[in-house]
């Protein structure tokens, strides 16, 4: 256990030794979650689902603001729905979990065997398109029902053969949006202004800076026929797509039989998108900010902002400091930080100073203040922030520190913001030849593999046959191509063709 | 389609004429809910969901405020793991869904089957004691790391062949609250609180008074030693078990291995309980306070409180009734009930305001708020209760309308609650022999069968034998045996054997 005299730090290996290996052990040091027993599906941990109970909750608010109601559909979905949208199908038929029978009942050898084996074996939901959708045909009659704006907070099975805490789960949960809309320029619409919310709320609240853009038909949905993400930049400069937004034209319509009476009294196809984040936000948070000691959490999506640690060497003065820190966490508590309440924990344990001190390091917490027995004479207390070296501390009076916190935990936000931002602005190349491409993604000199690799702006002819070679040479994808409105004209590195604009290349989880 | 001028009423048939297809058109006409095409599983749709996103919020505020933190376990169960209780699995054996494939494959004559067999079948979870177990197990070494106190909202599964919207579905939402203690009185200590817990939830929050007890052994969670329950009575005067709670004893910590060193430094089994609510209770708010017009939702449990229905019958005054609409909806919003936010919608769509009336009582929304042209020279309103008859119109100035909404909406909730209570009273009756409670539960005179049945209390010997043949003979169950400070010596009615107290016969869903 390290001490917070020592130069070592909490984690094991550090972020540049063994990327893969410091995420496990910052997740498994947070207590986030761990794998269950169960292949490729996690237990998550209350101080994991905290995290994922704040993103919940300050997502849902902006699906109401913009005028969406949650639902719940079946976690189950006839093979036959399924099977309807072939593309779609065809996506997800090598990752599904099958219900085949609904008992179970002891066999001759005294074995307990599935039993009743069911007429149509039942998929469980990996994404909602077709289930939904049968249920938006039975509610949409005339132009006057859409459009259907409609979310749903669920478990999704996908099965997975390389699982990764977090990023890559068979089960995992996730919102997923569903709207039908009456016209194309509406959905297309839609489908842009969720994408918005995405990075809206993984910039502002995850502090988390992302490009957003379009996927490319190689890397679509199964069955959309455009697909917008935004992708974040993790520190071993890898890509994550945080959150997709889909344009479903008519396609699912047509096989679910969406259909509505127009204006001008004709039967039409309904117009939907779909759009979703998942816990992977988690992982993404946790290799966005993580640093040698831990888990670095925004405030904003802390589930404890503050934590108190009263010190209390000798017995008789061990009343008064634990007074003192409920009364400094009562006020607190008091303020607000941004438009959120500021959850304060005060950590009576009976465990040593430097222990809970270092728990909380790796936990994330933003801001730490201790409190012992000398700082009551003084009416002061020393705080720490989390992004902050851990040696650093500030002495403070009580009231000053009341009264600063608030604009503390603004700071945090912004500085971690600010953190990535310049990480990720410092591993963005833009690249004009195919040599340096090349050069880019290879990891030439084994002992600093981290001056290698990012993202690379690179102009591209939108070919297929490009992507597949660059994915099979280097392991890297087109992650999204920008709007229109970064249009630069330009040559393909690899054909020498015209190019309407760069698009964003990366290795990706 | 009803209206305001007739006597009929929305709901068709009343309660009194056919109960059961009087509560699935209240959740048809509310826009509750639906069956899906999925055998047993249902949609719940926006306003139906509301009223459970209001449940879990207001309830999880009560967990949090006895200690409790969330979390999340795997969906799937290793089917050897949940066959190591041996009651327990005898429980559920009969109603489990089994994943046995994880993935599809077009077989030769081009239709899609389920392919790759799992090694071991996975159960989805009717329940999770025993996926929970293999995680509390590892996390418990310690007396120091007791007590764990955790709680999960989650879909479950038990397959139902004879399916009821909410009330019995085989998919449905809950919570699942799963504890470990050090002794055995602190474990019954906890089943006892969250009983505690949830009777003054259903009770404050719900508007339904409860009796709480305990369940007789047969009716006892498969594999717990305890089951504590509270019990609702509805309009057809049956029972709803509206949550329960259980001792587990050492019972799922023996099988999982929950084992820690205890404060003398032995080995000890930890002490477990389970508590939980569901959906049903969205099927038990339809049928304690419905009425022929559609559902009756108590304030504190309504997705919107109040609505406001612009009447705009000539196109020069409707901007002006909108605006006047919106700034009351902003002075009503400005307010708080109770605890919690006012919610208020302003219903702008261009419909009949007869037609958009219609439907707000069906949805049960507490408080209608009608504002027309005139109204707007009077600066006044109309208000409606939806506890009180459809014609019962009161005429308000606004500012008094604003000042009086909260307290209108205490007033609703309280009155919804005494109506409940002085039904249940009413249809509670001691019976001290065994002709009166076969008279009780028999409906001779098919005219009037309202006559008859409710909850009968009376002395029971404690035998099974008992049980068994009053459920052959009259399909009435013992919902609960009340503690021991409401015993009362006597005689068990079916035997005159001596009994310690009355327990509450009823039928049931």
């Amino acid at each position: 256990m390290p001490n917070a005299a020592a130069t070592r730090t909490a984690i094991t290996p550090g972020r540049n030794e063994d990327f893969p290996e410091w995420y496990q052990q910052v997740i498994r040091a947070a207590e986030l979650a761990e794998p269950s027993d169960v292949r490729g599906c996690m237990v998550i941990r209350p101080w994991g689902y905290g995290i994922w109970e704040n993103m919940q909750r300050q997502l849902d608010a902006m699906f109401r603001a913009t005028g969406h109601r949650n639902a719940y559909f079946p976690l189950f979905i006839p093979l036959s729905y399924f099977a309807k949208e072939a593309e779609h199908v065809e996506g997800f038929a090598k990752e599904c979990a099958v219900v085949t029978h609904s008992r179970l009942e002891v066999d001759a050898d005294g074995k307990m065997k599935p039993s009743s084996p069911l007429a149509e074996p039942l998929v469980i939901r990996p994404t909602s398109e077709t289930i939904i959708g049968a249920s938006y045909a039975k509610w949409v009659q005339s132009y006057r029902d859409l459009p259907i704006l409609i979310n749903q907070w669920a478990n999704v099975v996908r099965w997975e053969m390389r699982p990764r805490l977090f990023l890559r789960t068979t089960e995992f949960l996730w919102q997923e949006g569903h709207t039908v809309h009456e016209t194309e320029a509406e959905a297309r619409s839609e489908t842009k202004r969720m994408l918005d919310v995405y990075e809206t709320f993984v910039r502002d609240h995850l502090a988390i800076p992302v490009y957003s853009g379009e996927k490319s038909e190689s890397e679509r949905f199964p069955g959309a026929v455009q697909t917008l993400s935004i992708e974040a930049m993790v520190q071993d400069r890898r890509a994550i797509q945080a959150g997709t937004s889909h344009f479903l034209g008519q396609n699912f319509s047509r096989t679910s039989g969406i259909q509505f009476q127009n204006r001008e009294g004709k039967q039409e196809f309904g117009w939907t998108t779909s759009w979703g984040m998942s816990t992977r936000l988690v992982g993404t948070l946790v290799m966005a900010h993580g640093d040698d000691d831990g888990i670095v959490l925004p405030p904003r999506i802390a589930p404890t902002q503050i934590v108190i640690l009263p010190i209390t060497p000798k017995e008789e003065t061990r009343a008064k400091v634990f007074e003192a820190c409920d009364q400094l966490a009562q006020k607190l508590r008091a303020n607000r930080y941004v438009d959120l309440p500021i959850e304060v924990e005060v950590d009576r344990r009976d465990l040593g100073g430097g222990v809970k001190n270092w728990e909380w390091i790796k936990k994330g917490v933003p801001v730490r203040i201790e409190i012992g027995p000398r700082d009551l004479e003084k009416d002061s207390a020393t705080m720490s922030r989390r992004d902050q070296p851990v040696k650093a501390k500030e002495l403070m009076a009580m009231e000053e520190l009341v009264q600063h916190a608030p604009g503390v935990l603004m700071s945090i936000q912004k500085n971690l913001y600010e953190r990535a931002k310049k990480f990720r602005d410092d591993n963005t190349r833009k690249i004009d030849n195919k040599e340096d491409f090349y050069e880019f993604f290879t990891p030439k000199n084994s002992a600093k593999p981290e001056i290698h690799g990012g993202f690379a702006l690179a102009h591209w002819n939108g070919s297929r046959e490009i992507e597949e070679k660059i994915k099979d040479d280097l392991k890297v994808t087109i992650r999204c191509i920008p709007p229109g409105d970064r249009a630069e004209a330009g040559r393909c590195i690899f054909t020498g063709k015209p190019s309407a604009r760069r698009v964003i290349w990366a290795k990706a989880y």
